[in-house]
């Protein structure tokens, strides 16, 4: 049972525990010989649940290690009782802004992914709900109400992008398809109709046609869309078309789809 | 320039920084009066840069505070010359789990999100692509495969949180609107087809019949679809068919998206 290449890590919050997890698997990238076991414990909100919780961590494999963000100050102090070491994510940090910030911490449960401040929350899934019905060119008739509008050979990430952008930030993200006619060398001297006037909020990706090719033969094992000679022409005709309107661009052959989102957005403040 | 109520909030990382967006922002939702500024500074990745951002946040507006998530243990170092104070969020944590593990971290820039483990990040991108072939019934003839399959009224909730689970957990989250015919009181002996055999992996959104109006008051101003007593018909019809059915309920009436994720991911880790 006791292995210590594997760690058990319990993410023990008040809340989703969104924050503990995400928290945790950033520091555990720093211990890539590590392979832990994740367990979530979300919403425990009392002492007699926060005692179950020892109890089940206790019993369990060992090591073991609970990473806690537990909003409620006294729900916090009783993780003196626990078993096992506890990295206590609000109670180092909390303490540090109260010092900084010369104000007193109110301490109240599960606030921090709830639906919290209405007017963002709201922004968020109407971002969501805007992203989705002008994915892929579906609708081009209000782009221009977009924050930011990709552009992109099919599976360059346009989608899980735009889609993240809108989730976790409410940018209201379209993208758009540039089709064969868009790109036909007698056509390019005429910006696509549905683009025009977007200006600095489009951006356009690249990948490499040896990446595109894969992802593509994934989707479509053995088609012509997914060759490598397809994929080529139609990189390069992309190519052209962002050289041609000046389309910042972006490479995202080696990005994630969290990397790709967060260089959108730095650009987008950028030109604030 | 000087206001305390809105401390200038930089989140520094060598990374995407969603990690000290993520802490940040869950931190200050304990300083409920605090308007902080945000200002995300993503790929610090040198000394040089490191040192600009320190003289632009000294020449800001004060108060200002660093949050810091610099996984490279040569750049953390140079925290020390912050003129602001600093959350070194790294520094603290990864020191204690070195010693709670009892392994040396090894300090790499910009792991968390990128694309890290190319099996659960393809996972993930697989998923976002089932989900959105699986949006709203679209496709119902693979259900089988899926991981959950949420029901619902009409903007119940059920595309952004199938959305998420899939983007963040890799989830294979499909959805099914229940159309009249699925809750017409003489077919309701019938499974509706597509969801047979898929037994608890079935979750059943339920929401307060006066905040589903108010939502879809939002998409189709005084329509019949946005209109109380339609929303209170179909949400009894939902619940009927649900206990008919024995399907698992939520109620997402005050739920966030993270929230209904959260508890709809707990409810299939209990499963197993």
């Amino acid at each position: 049972m006791s292995d210590p290449c594997c760690p058990q890590v319990y993410l023990l919050s008040d809340g989703t525990g969104i924050t503990a997890e995400t928290l945790a698997r950033s520091l555990f990238t720093q211990f890539p010989d590590l392979a832990p076991a994740w367990h979530r414990l979300p919403f425990v909100q009392t002492a007699g649940r926060l005692a179950a919780v020892f109890s089940r961590v206790e019993s369990g494999p060992q090591p073991a290690l609970v990473v806690a963000t537990l909003a409620n100050a006294d729900l916090r102090a009783e993780l003196r009782h626990c078993p096992v070491p506890v990295v206590d994510v609000f109670g180092e940090h909390v303490e540090r802004l109260e010092a900084v910030l010369g104000t007193p911490s109110q301490s109240v449960s599960g606030r921090a992914h709830g639906i919290g401040d209405h007017q963002r929350y709201d922004r968020r899934i109407e971002a969501l709900n805007y992203t989705l019905e002008h994915d892929d060119g579906i609708a081009t008739q209000d782009l221009s109400v977009a924050d930011v509008v990709l552009l992109g050979a099919s599976r360059s990430g346009k989608t899980p992008t735009s889609l993240y952008l809108a989730m976790n930030y409410g940018l209201f993200a379209a993208n758009y398809p540039l089709v064969p006619e868009d790109l036909a060398r007698d056509g390019i001297a005429h910006m696509p109709r549905p683009l025009r006037g977007l200006g600095r909020r489009l951006v356009g990706l690249t990948i490499a046609p040896q990446r595109l090719a894969q992802i593509r033969e994934g989707r479509r094992p053995g088609s012509r869309y997914a060759s490598l000679a397809q994929c080529r022409a139609e990189c390069a005709a992309i190519q052209e078309f962002y050289e041609t309107w000046r389309i910042p661009q972006l490479d995202i052959t080696e990005l994630s789809i969290e990397e790709i989102a967060t260089r959108v957005r730095a650009r987008l403040e950028g030109e604030r």
